[in-house]
Formats: C-alpha cells, sequence, structure tokens
C-alpha cells in the first residue's frame, strides 16, 4: 500500500441534530454567519428553522438563498458578494449538494480571491477557509463530509471538480429528520447518487480500509432502506438509514475520490440541467460492467455487500448480480433508463467524451479509459 | 437512535509516512516544536529519525523523552516544563500510547495550566490547545486518533481517564514500518488491547455506525494477523494489517468509549507497573461473558467478524465461541490467564473494585455493574 491520507470533519448526527447549528458556530469562533440555501429548502422550513436556531444562539447572520440545481459560478460570486458586504466570517450550508458546493465555493473566493475556475482539480487552495457548518438535508451528495465542491463553468459548460482537504467542513450535521421533507423522484435519484459514491469509492484505485469500512456499509444500507425510503416520506428507520448511507459513502469516496461513473456525469450535467443522481444512476450499471475486469473481487464483493447470497457462484457471475441489483434498484425506483428520456443526443457524444475524459474522477477509475470507451458507454445509454 | 458524534484527525498511513512529521507541523503553524518520546523508542532509532525529519523541515525542536510506562502527573509537570522553557508552540509525540497520552496531557496544561486531575472525566479541557502531531510506534493504543488521555495520579495510585474532542491529534502519522522494532511481548499485549478497544466500543451503549464499521473490521484484522504479526518481527503485511486494527479501533472507542474491562484494567493499572494490553487481555473473556446477556446479537455478529462459521449456533453458542477465540488466541501469544502470575493479591479487591466503579469508561459498558460484579470478575482472574 502506498501512503494514503484520510480526512473527515465533525459529524453530529441524529434527530434534532440540526438545533446544535448555532453553538457549532460559535464554537468555531464565528461572529457573523451567512446561511446559504435554496428555494426547495426555504419553502420546507429549513431555513427559518437555522434562522430561529442562529437567534436562540445570538449569533448574527445574513442569508443567501440563490442557489439553484447544478450550480454555476455566477452563484458563487454573488453569494462571496453578500459574505464581504454583510461581514461575514463564518458559514453556514443548509441544503442538498447543490447548496453546499456553493458554499464551500463562497468560502474559497472569499479568503483565496481569483475566480472559482483558478481553484479546479487537486489541492490548487491556499489558504485558510472561514468556519463552515454543513447541514445536509437531502441524504444524496456527501458534500457534508466530503473534499469536493462541484461547480458549473458557465462558459465552458462544464462541471468543474474542486478538490481540497481544505474544503472538508469544520462541522457536518446530518438530521434524517429533515428528509421528511422530499419528494420521492429527489429520495430515488439522491440514493442512487448515494450508492454511486459507495460503489465508485470501493473500486476506486485509492481505495483503502478507512474508506472501504464506510463504503461496504452504505451498499448495504442502500440495499435495504432506498426502496422504503422511497416509497414514503415518514419512514423515520428508513430516513435515518438513508442519511447514514450518505454520510458513509461521503467519507468513503471523499478519500478514496470516484471514477467514470462520475466524471461522465459531471460532462453531462455540465450542459443539461438533469438530476446528478438519476445520470449516475443510469450510467452506474454499465460502467461497473466495463470496470468488472480490472477488479472482479471486489465486484464481487459489493454483490454481498447488496445481501445477494453469492455462494456457488464466480466472481463475473456476482459481478453480474451486482449489475443486475442496481438495474432492478432503479427500475423499481422510478429512475429511466436512458438518456433519450431526458433529451442528450448522437452529436453530444464527442464533446461529452472529450469532457468527461478530463474530469478528476477519472483518475481514480479502476479501468483505463479510451475516449472511444467512453463513446461506447454514452451511446448504450442514448 | 440519540445524536452522536463522530470526530477524526487526518490521518497519513503507510509505510514512510514517518517522513512527512515535520512537514504536517509546518502546515500547522509550528514554529517551534517539543519532540516527545521515551527511552524504547529512541533505543529503536526513531526519536533520531524524526529529529533529522524536523531539520530537513527547517523546523526547530526541543525534546523530552523521560516517558514511563503508566505514565504520572509529574512527567506531565517536567515535559510542560520543557515545552515553555524552550518557547515551544506545538507538539510531535512518537512512541506507543504513554508516550503519546503524556504528549497530549502536556498540550493541556500548557495551554490551559492548573494540574492535570484538574481535567480527569469528560470535556473540562476549555482553551485551544497547541498544534499536534502523533505517530504511532506500536500498534495499540490508539491515541493517534483517539479523544483519550490516560495518566496516573500519583498521589491517588489511579490512573485518570481523560476524555475530550480537543484532544484528538490535529495529524495522525502511522507508519507501519515503526512496528518492526517490537519485540514479541509488546506486540503481543498491545495487540490484544487493540482487540479490547474494537470489542469494547462494538458492545459499547455509544457505538453508532460510524464506530461499528471501524469496529468490526479491527476484529476481523486482529484475528487474522495478531498470531503472524507475535510471530515475525519482519512480517510487512502483518505489520501493516495491525497497524490499521489499530488506528480502527482507536476511531471506534474513541467516539463509541469503553467498558467494564478498560474501567478494571485502569484500575489495576494505577497500582502495578503492568503491560494495560496484558491486563486487558486477561479480563476481556469474563467481561465479554458478564456483557453477554446486555447485546447477545453483537457478542453473536463479534464471533462472525473473528471468522468463526456460525451457522446453525444459537447466540449464546456464538457469543462462546467468541470468548473462547480470545482465550485461544491469547494463549496462544504467550498472554498469562491469571493476575496471580504478575502480583496482584485478594486484599486489594476492594480498592480495585471501588476505583473501577468509578472509571469514565465504566459509563457506557453496556451491562450496568454493582460493585459486587466487579469484584466477582477481578476474583475470577487472581
Amino acid at each position: 500500500m502506498n501512503i494514503s491520507k484520510f480526512v473527515a470533519p465533525e459529524i453530529i448526527f441524529g434527530k434534532n441534530s440540526i438545533k446544535q447549528a448555532g453553538d457549532a458556530c460559535l464554537r468555531l469562533g464565528a461572529k457573523k454567519v451567512l446561511i446559504i440555501s435554496d428555494d426547495g429548502v426555504v419553502n420546507a422550513g429549513w431555513l427559518e428553522k437555522v434562522m430561529d436556531i442562529c437567534k436562540e444562539s445570538h449569533l448574527p447572520f445574513a442569508t443567501f438563498i440563490d442557489v439553484t440545481i447544478d450550480p454555476t459560478d455566477h452563484e458563487v460570486i454573488y453569494g462571496c458578494q453578500k459574505f464581504i458586504e454583510n461581514e461575514c466570517d463564518a458559514i453556514i450550508g443548509v441544503g442538498g449538494g447543490s447548496v453546499l458546493d456553493v458554499a464551500k465555493a463562497i468560502a474559497i473566493i472569499a479568503t483565496n480571491g481569483g475566480e472559482i475556475k483558478d481553484y479546479e482539480g487537486i489541492d490548487k487552495i491556499r489558504k485558510p477557509l472561514p468556519p463552515m457548518v454543513m447541514i445536509m438535508t437531502t441524504a444524496g451528495s456527501g458534500s457534508e463530509v466530503s473534499q469536493f465542491s462541484i461547480i458549473v463553468d458557465s462558459k465552458r459548460k462544464k462541471k468543474m471538480t474542486i478538490i481540497s482537504k481544505t474544503l472538508v467542513p469544520d462541522i457536518a450535521i446530518v438530521d434524517p429528520y429533515t428528509l421528511v421533507t422530499k419528494d420521492s423522484d429527489l429520495t430515488a435519484a439522491t440514493g442512487m447518487d448515494v450508492l454511486t459514491h459507495a460503489i465508485e469509492a470501493y473500486v476506486s484505485i485509492a481505495a483503502t480500509p478507512l474508506t472501504d469500512v464506510q463504503a461496504k456499509n452504505a451498499i448495504t444500507l442502500v440495499a435495504n432502506y432506498l426502496r422504503p425510503s422511497v416509497a414514503s416520506k415518514t419512514n423515520e428507520e428508513a430516513k435515518e438509514a438513508m442519511a447514514m448511507a450518505s454520510l458513509q459513502a461521503g467519507l468513503a469516496f471523499s478519500n478514496a475520490i470516484l471514477g467514470a461513473a462520475h466524471a461522465i456525469s459531471h460532462a453531462i450535467g455540465g450542459r443539461f440541467p438533469l438530476p446528478h443522481g438519476e445520470v449516475n444512476a443510469i450510467l452506474l450499471p454499465y460502467v461497473m460492467d466495463f470496470n468488472f475486469i480490472a477488479a472482479p473481487k471486489r465486484f464481487s464483493e459489493i454483490s454481498e455487500y447488496m445481501g445477494i447470497d453469492t455462494r456457488g457462484f464466480t466472481q463475473r457471475e456476482a459481478g453480474n448480480a451486482a449489475i443486475e441489483f442496481v438495474k432492478e434498484l432503479s427500475h423499481d425506483i422510478g429512475i429511466p433508463k436512458r438518456f433519450r428520456e431526458v433529451g442528450i443526443t448522437n452529436d453530444m457524444v464527442d464533446i461529452l467524451s472529450q469532457t468527461a475524459l478530463s474530469d478528476a474522477c477519472m483518475i481514480t477509475n479502476p479501468r483505463d479509459m479510451t475516449i472511444h470507451q467512453v463513446k461506447e458507454i454514452i451511446e448504450q445509454v442514448l
């Protein structure tokens, strides 16, 4: 084994843990905090909740709630202006991956200056960031614990992957109760994102025993609880399990990084306003099939973590069973099977493949990929 | 589930990771570092290695190498004087649990003042500690990642358990190659300490999925690799596995806390200069047997993680198999069976039991204990 690194924030997990948001900021020395959020979260009442919590902690705050799905560099600029104008010195993100990724990007520019594209890639951030408390409300992106921020470059129409240890928030708050306001489509898409994180981290060339144990458990939790979580807004057991799965998959991929499904998904997400988890879900079985020969034992183990009885199976049979499991799960929870259904056409394949090949997530994919092979995968799902 | 918290340092794991010690301190803003160590580590050459690494990083340093096994409050005072006299602003610990625990205690007094006994118990530390980089050389205590420091109160003749999030080092360096200098007795005792951490954390009332996954894997690693690690100083695969087991068990117990074996072991260790891991190993099967009714399913699972084929077993049979496994493992690696062999007499049982009952680790033991029950366990192994 080469030298491996593992970084995690302080994690506060459990029902009503959201109430600790104000004190968490004060512990980090915050004097005035910028709370970052989006419409969905505002409508669900969580922003008001967090503002009340800050008031109770006597922590002054300003808000920036104009984050969209697949957020762009523009939103980072506006948010950063809010941070500076209001003389904030700390950040709370309350929302899903889009919100938390913008919150991190605002933190970068607030103390490091320049434009967000200057920080694309690995370890480009030089100065310490303001204290960050991230409250996850979707059980999907894992951004609450990860060293990732994904921001769309609006000129180049691509999702930039920014990876840096300093992007790990200081404190992650995961309150499974916040998940009861998610509709079933969002629950399905974000849940498949969790599964993709866990599987890509488990077969990543940068996987270690510290990330493996998190990825394994996340796979088992998704296999057992994603269907019931999609089925019912109020199944607390399922919400808690999916919140934990998201957290554990986040710890895994934050440190083991990801693979081809995410690389291709980022390329697509930069041009099409599609749910990120849905794109991952469509790609995942095809990427697993392509990657199988790079790690037959690992794919065979994945089927066991899914609860499949693999006694008497060859590694290939077990790997196929895992792929079938992913397809069935997607089908059961209403994920589309192909990109045609969401509007991607043949003439886009070249540019998407080129963009995917240059994504930072491709570096840790267990099987080397040519542009031809990336194209083949995309063509399979058109 | 109640609200649970999880804290971990940045971890750098792998052969030759020790070389990153100097740069790790510089990243944390260190200007001059106090390197803390003991005779064994000095004789093995690791202190000199770390001093060379600091020189290469142009990081000035002073040293304090007078740490003993089961270190006392006196050593903390001397070390703190060294820190202040030499105008240090950061700490490197290089050694096993004793060294790292003293390093943490010095950090407490250096910035918080007072005496170390003022901080006994949970969350008594008020001011931030100087940056701490911990280099683990024994694969045992887990102190490199934990929020624990154990220091002997020389007046009261007891081990004080100090627990605080701020005791989690900033950076933990685990270089499995440092383990090749450990003799077989130390490898055996520290390895059983790892197993005790993992099992007590797994059945702790404060266990969470985040700690469970670490504890599970640590149990499996110890079951497979402790014997070969005791057998050979140079079996690199076994050293790496035990270093990872120590780290994972450390992450588990740091966040789930421990149980009765450690509570009793701390009471004994305060009065008898015995290897901590050995005392744990002697107590562990009896504490497991006592605790079984509190968590039959968990003890049954432990036997599976040890690799025992439990098909057709009742939970009691599986629990018994786990207990037998611990006894056999201890026997194979030369751990004594009873305390008589190490000099504890009947007339000590009362005071040891009282001390054990008041230990912070008793709070998370899964089964309530009366003083009578503590006495019974100690008497079983006299």
